[in-house]
Formats: C-alpha cells, sequence, structure tokens
C-alpha cells in the first residue's frame, strides 16, 4: 500500500472502528466519498463489514463496490436478500452484474433470477421470494416446525402466507395469532383473509397501502393467484423514502441524486440540475417576448416594471402552494384523478380569497406611495393572479397524473414560469386599460 | 332522521359499504367532508366502524369526532392504543378530551396518562407502555407463556425488551431467534444488545433511524435506563409521513393541512398559505426599492426591464435546486450542520459551472437580437447569479438548523425573495459599468 497508513496507523484506525455503533458507522460511510468508504469497509471484521454494506442504498452500494474494485464484493453481495441484490444489479454495468450472479451459489442465483424477471417498477422486482408455506389443515405446532426449519432464510416469519394444494394464497397467519391459540389450533381457524399484491402492481401505491395498514408484510401472487413471494415493510419504506426524495427533487426542479449528498461527485450534482434549468431559463424566454410586447407601454411609464418581481413572485409563491399541497395529496392517495373539478372549484376560491387580501393591502400601498391609477392596477392584478395561479397550480399535478407524468414534475417549475407569464400579460392589459396608454 | 333517506335506502347504503374493502372504505372517508365521513361510521357495523376510524390520521380523527357528537366516540377511543390515543387528544378540545379519558376503565386511563405526561416531539409521548417484560434466566417456552398471557395487550411481541431485577433494560429479544433457538434455551443466550430510545429523545430523528435500520420496534427507558414503553416501526412510520408532508407544505410556501386535502374546509385551505403568502409580498416590496433605486438606469434603457423576469427566476430556480437538495439531505441524516463549509465548497462550484453554461447560452442570445453590449450584461450577470444562488441556497438550510428552525421552511420561499433582490442589484450595477449609463 505505497504512500497509505502504517500498521500502526491502521491498527489505531480498526480500534477506533471497533469503537463506533452500526449506525455512527453507516452515517460516516454515507457522509464520505465511496473511495474513503470502501477503505473504511475493508478495515472491518468481515461480518460487520457485510451488516454495514446491507444498510446502505443501492446507488451507493454501487459506487462503493466500483471502488472495492472486485475484493470481497461476493460476499456482500451474497450477503444481501434477493430484492436488494436486484436492486444492486440496476445500479451496476452488466459486465460486473454478471460476474456477480455466476459467483452465487446455485439457490441464491435461481431467487435471483426469479425476482430480475419482474419489470422495474412492480412489487415483483422488491419482493422477496423466500417464503414459508403453510397449510389451512396444519396445526400451530406444526407451522412453527416448519417455520424454525428455514427461519434463517425466511424474509419474516411473523406474517406467514396459507396457501391451497395449487399454492393458490387462501389467507395470512399472523403468528402473534398463532401463539395466542396454542398449539393444536388449526391453521384454518386462526388465520385471516389475505390482502394480496399481484407481482405486476404499481411498486410505490403498493409500499404506501402496506405502510398506512400497518401491516409487516403482505403475500405476492402471479395471475393465478398462486403464492411467489412476499413484500415486507422495510422493503416498503425504502420505496417510499425514495419516491418522497424524488418528488421532494422534483419540485425543487431538479432530479433526485440516487446516493447521499456528501457521497455525489459535483459534476453530477450539475447534471441533476442543468437540464431543468436549462429548460426553464429557455421557457422564461417567453417572458422576455411578453415584454417585448408591451415595450412601448413600458416606456410611456416606466414606473410600472417596479411591480414586475413582485407581482410575478406572488403568483409564482400562490401556484406552488396550490401545487405542493395537491400533489402531496396525490401521494399519499387523498386525492385522485377523479377529484379534478372539486380540486379546481376549491382552488379558485381558495385563491380568490388570498387574492382579495393581498390585492387589497397592495391597492392601499401602491396608491399611497404612486398614486390611485397605479393603486388600482396592482390591487386587480394581484385579485386575478392569485385567483388564476392557484387555480392553475391545484390543477397541474392532476394533469400531469392523468397523462401518465410525474406530478412533482408539472409542479412548481412550470407552474412559476407559466403564472410569470400570464401575470405580466394581466398586468399590462389592465395598466393599458385602467391608464389609459 | 328529518329529510335523510328512507329505511330502504339505509339497507342499500349498508349493503354497498359491506361489499367495500378496508382499504376501498378508509379511502372513501379520506375524500369526503367529515359530517359524511361521520355518517358512513355510524352505518358500519361496531367492530368494523372501530377499526376504519383507527386508519385516519388523528386531526381528521378529531374532525370526525365533533361531526359524530358525542354518539360511539368512547367506543372508538378505547379501541386506540394509548399513544393513538394521546395525538387524538390532542386535537380535540379540552373537555371532549377530559369527557373521553374519564370514560376510559381504570387500566387504559392509567396508561394513557402515562404517555400524557411526555412532552409533545419526544419518543416518550408516542410509545406504547403496554410491553411484555422478561428477564435473562427465563427460558424461551417461559417467554413465550408470558407473551401468550398478554397477547392481547401489547403492542407488539416480535422484539422483547430484556430486563434486570431493576427494570434496566439489558437486551432485546426477537421473537425469530427465540423460536429458532428451541423451548429450553435461555433468554440471555439468544439476545441481543439492545439499542434503545429515552423518553426526551427527538421524535423525527429517532422514528427516522428506526425506519432505516429496518427494525420492528425500540425499547424505550428513562433517565435511569430502566424500561418504561416500546417504541413501533408503525408509530414511526406516521411520523416521518408527518413530517415530510411538513417539509414538502413548507418548501411550497405553505403549513402542512393536519388531515386529508379533499376534507379540510376552504377557509382552512387559505389559512395554510395566507401568512406565508403576506410574508414573501412584504419581503417582495425589497425587490420594488431596488428597482426604484435603479429608476434613472431603467428610463435610459428599458430595454434592461424586458430580463427582470428571466435573471430573478433563474436565481430563484438555482437557489430551490441547491436547497431542496440539501434540506433532504439533511432530513436524511447525510448531511450534519458541522458539515457546512463542505457543503458550501461544493456549491460554489456546481453555482459557477452552472451559470458558465447559461451565462454562455445567455451571452449567445441577447447579443444576437440586442446587440453585443446586453449580451455582456446578460451572460455576467447569469454567471454571478447562478454562483450567489446556489452558495446561499446551500448554505440558509443547514443555518436555519443550526439556529434551531425549521430547515424547509428557510428554503425555498426566503431563498426566491433574497435571490431576486440580489440578482436585480447584480444586474443593474454590470449594465452601468458596461453600457456606461
Amino acid at each position: 500500500m505505497r504512500g497509505g497508513p502504517s500498521a500502526d496507523e491502521l491498527a489505531r484506525i480498526q480500534r477506533q472502528l471497533a469503537g463506533m455503533g452500526h449506525r455512527e458507522l453507516v452515517g460516516e460511510i454515507s457522509r464520505t466519498d465511496p473511495t474513503r468508504g470502501a477503505k473504511i469497509l475493508r478495515l472491518l471484521p468481515p461480518e460487520r463489514s457485510s451488516h454495514v454494506f446491507d444498510a446502505l442504498g443501492p446507488a451507493h452500494q454501487a459506487a462503493v463496490v466500483r471502488a472495492l474494485g472486485g475484493e470481497n464484493v461476493v460476499n456482500y453481495f451474497g450477503a444481501l436478500g434477493a430484492e436488494d441484490r436486484v436492486a444492486l444489479l440496476d445500479h451496476l454495468p452488466a459486465e460486473i452484474a454478471e460476474r456477480l450472479v455466476r459467483e452465487l451459489d446455485e439457490d441464491d442465483q435461481r431467487v435471483t433470477s426469479v425476482v430480475l424477471g419482474y419489470k422495474k417498477g412492480t412489487v415483483g422486482r422488491r419482493m422477496s421470494p423466500k417464503v414459508p408455506v403453510v397449510y389451512p389443515e396444519m396445526t400451530a405446532g406444526e407451522v412453527l416446525e416448519e417455520l424454525r426449519r428455514g427461519i434463517d432464510s425466511f424474509e419474516t416469519i411473523y406474517t406467514v402466507p396459507v396457501v391451497d394444494a395449487d399454492r393458490v394464497v387462501c389467507g395470512v397467519l399472523r403468528l402473534r395469532d398463532m401463539l395466542a391459540a396454542g398449539e393444536d389450533a388449526r391453521v384454518s381457524a386462526v388465520m385471516e383473509a389475505a390482502s394480496v399484491f399481484h407481482s405486476g402492481d404499481e411498486l410505490e401505491d403498493s409500499a404506501r397501502w402496506l405502510l398506512a395498514s400497518g401491516r409487516l408484510a403482505v403475500p405476492v401472487v402471479d395471475d393465478d393467484n398462486r403464492l411467489i413471494g412476499i413484500f415486507t415493510y422495510d422493503e416498503a419504506h425504502d420505496v417510499v423514502e425514495g419516491e418522497n426524495t424524488q418528488d421532494s427533487a422534483r419540485m425543487g426542479a431538479s432530479e433526485a441524486l440516487r446516493q447521499p449528498y456528501l457521497t455525489t461527485p459535483v459534476i453530477r450534482l450539475v447534471r441533476s440540475r442543468i437540464v431543468w434549468l436549462l429548460v426553464l431559463a429557455l421557457s422564461a424566454i417567453l417572458t422576455v417576448q411578453v415584454l417585448d410586447v408591451f415595450e412601448s407601454t413600458l416606456e410611456k411609464a416606466v414606473v410600472l416594471s417596479l411591480f414586475i418581481p413582485l407581482l410575478t413572485g406572488t403568483g409564482g409563491n400562490t401556484g406552488n402552494q396550490a401545487a405542493t399541497t395537491v400533489t402531496r395529496a396525490l401521494a399519499l392517495g387523498d386525492v385522485r384523478a377523479g377529484d379534478i373539478l372539486r380540486v379546481m372549484w376549491r382552488e379558485v376560491r381558495v385563491g380568490f380569497t388570498l387574492g382579495a387580501v393581498l390585492g387589497a393591502l397592495g391597492f392601499a400601498l401602491a396608491t399611497a406611495f404612486y398614486g390611485l391609477g397605479i393603486g388600482a392596477v396592482i390591487g386587480a392584478t394581484l385579485l386575478l393572479i392569485c385567483t388564476i395561479s392557484a387555480t392553475v397550480g391545484g390543477l397541474m399535478p392532476i394533469v400531469a397524473k392523468k397523462v401518465g407524468a410525474d406530478p412533482a414534475v408539472f409542479s412548481n417549475p412550470f407552474i412559476s414560469t407559466f403564472c410569470d407569464a400570464t401575470g405580466l400579460i394581466i398586468y399590462f392589459l389592465m395598466a393599458k386599460s385602467v391608464l389609459g396608454i
């Protein structure tokens, strides 16, 4: 290790790492670049190092795998659950991915390829195929035996799917209910009706539903309702957190980072933002054109230009408020695409009320400093801008969802640009008619 | 029920409700006003209706309680866990809250008042005090017996705190490990080292940590490390979703709604937005003043006003991108307050790169249409604005966190206003020096 730390120093660092808790260690690796993260992993005892690796997100894992350059990677990879393995594979170049899969043992290869067979963005892709199988006629004691036998490979044993002879799911057994019922109770007497996911179900909605329901896991079935795996709350949590990060990024007009901020190279931060920024800047040329049309009006009353940022800013803010609220409500399932008219009618009223308050205030202040004419223009413009912006801001996310786009993308950035241009047109038309210029 | 539906019609509606799944029913109530929600609950069989009520958020539950006018409320209330009961009480007027607590049975009153004793925003306030107690010297068989005895009252039996004679937590037992070890295994041989929360620990951080760790539950202890309750993943999920909703709302410059969008009265939507809108409009008066200062420059070259929305918009977008990314990274723990200098240096480079790209483009386009002088002003202004906005946008959330404010509040809204004013000053100073006016 040319130029690296001495043996003494390594021993000191290892002692220091041994003194850190799991949480602290994961935090440290999430806040440093992947090369240094890989060095830390190398210095940990094998089992601990696998455990820490497991706790990183898949894109971050992939960056660490590349920094490790092959060393130990198979051990980390083999220790992951099938669903986590697939998530990592999705972030690796094909040749590394293929090599890793080849080096797994046969059983692990099989379950990994089952999960790999499902489309990204479906429940099948994030389920665990290793699931205990119990039948309605078994007793609680027999179930316990069955669970004990496979306990190291099952993702969860607390929620157990019950299947008939054709492997069709006919119920779920909560371990808790089974323990309460006693050794001799039959599964059929204790099991509950099963909520199941189909392998092709949309991932985010399913994950949100599972978490909101308080369930620990939900069985996954194929088109014939036959059991193929189980989707657990911790996978669901990872999915939902990823989607929340994406929504938040897109509402701020950038793409989500796939690994922790401080581990992401600066050039990738630039890439996550530049496209949006260019799109928005180019669409903002619309505002230059609108103002160009009204240049003669501006020349006659330069005072009008003083209020441009105030008016466009207020319109943008009102639109963003509505869009943010509706986008989040859509994500949580509180609003659906079919509610579009109800949302519109609510936002018209909200926007009008907000516009009335701001318009009155704007009228009073502008009249005091710039005279009644300007005051009237500013007041009326604010009333109209707020009503239109809130309505459009509330509708855009639903329209986006209807046409199959991400509601968060259509929220803030586009709404700001739209509100800017509309606001300016309203402003100058109002000024021309009120001031007679 | 004057003017209400006939007996026939009621029977028809009841049949319709009976045909709906739990998830569908909860969705229906989340998308209708509380009065209609209460009517639906009244028509359901008692147990089912409690189950549906349990699935609503606390503020929504409170609205339904008021709409129910006392009827059946005690049953719903008694069926909740202690931590959910307390969350609901927080949203009810004092007299209703007191009456509900008085009508609980003695044991439920006791656990409810334990949880009520902890401050809002701490783990203690959302823990479940009903937790099984096992000792290191017990065998697996004895633990199972103990769990069976209290199985209806314990919030979870899958993660069991192990305590010594002083009730000090000395480990946790995963039911799964215990089953794997067999009847005669001692708890001390199977238990793991415990991660615990203290009752006063900050709620959001603790909840995020629990979910990221994949644990089902973490024991809660008092200052002497004595067991007082357990914090479960489903409570943690509710906490984190609530915080995510709040962050998303504040980044869009409004306050989070506490109940589903379509169940919230219009006047409350207005209230969640008006304060922010006023604050932002008043601070936007700053931009009017900046422009007022440069009015003579504007009169000499009205063409400068055409670019105002484009420049302020781009500055705001760049600032928001940085702020959104850093806010989310702070929430996830990927960035901490101590990382401020690292974040600053990254954002300076990112902002400069973005500014160089946009500035070059702006220079080319503006030169083509408005001449070299204007082109140079626009290009240089964009470079400076992007660098400053990204830097300020990245730093603001961390500064907010350092002074104890919500990073999301200080993100987008304030940054837009700040970037607008700074951008205009840069623009006009640049124009004066380059164009010599």
